[in-house]
């Protein structure tokens, strides 16, 4: 691979931020984060994980810009960086038609059997 | 593994969903189908790979719910079905403020940094 982290093209920073975003461990530890910073150990804590696995996680995080770490000596601080979801948040939006148009008539066709219903 | 397919938790949804968008292949497959239903064999010409490939991809769509397939004899329809992608958007929906926020600062920023200079 020669792009360098800085010189990711849109499909590296989708391909990274979908994966990270795949696995429910990942998105509770995004969840955590959304409310405020925490040491590592601190995220460790209730997911009942070593603190290597935890750290595995937190590196694919990092790796989609998802999280931030501050190193103080031996103390690993994360913090959420959302702005990548930004983008997977664009590249959803394109396809809101195709099944915000199919829920509607969904939903349009369930209020049509109620008032035949009612009647 | 006890959940069949059909009583998938939202979290294995979300999983599949997003594992599922994490190729720019896969994600390329998507936006072919939005335009209108493939077969296989024509899905498979424009990526310079092979059928089975191709397949395997197709595989992944269809378990994340995102690609239905009509079989026909040897004939494999495809289209895209994009209800799924509307847990992610909700997902990703929750996140916003956080994102949206700091964008917004920033472009709050730069105006202000303009205005100065233009002074």
């Amino acid at each position: 691979m020669l792009s360098s982290r800085k010189r990711q093209s849109s499909d590296d920073r989708l391909d990274a931020v979908f994966q990270a975003l795949s696995d429910r461990t990942r998105r509770a530890l995004l969840a955590r984060l959304a409310r405020r910073p925490a040491r590592i150990t601190a995220l460790a804590k209730p997911f009942a994980m070593s603190l290597p696995a935890v750290s595995r996680h937190v590196r694919v995080l990092e790796r989609a810009g998802l999280v931030a770490r501050a190193v103080d000596g031996r103390v690993h601080q994360c913090s959420l960086t959302a702005e990548p979801l930004a983008t997977a948040e664009a590249w959803l939006h394109y396809y809101r038609p195709f099944w915000a148009g199919r829920l509607e008539a969904l939903a349009r066709f369930a209020e049509t059997t109620e008032a035949d219903v009612s009647r």
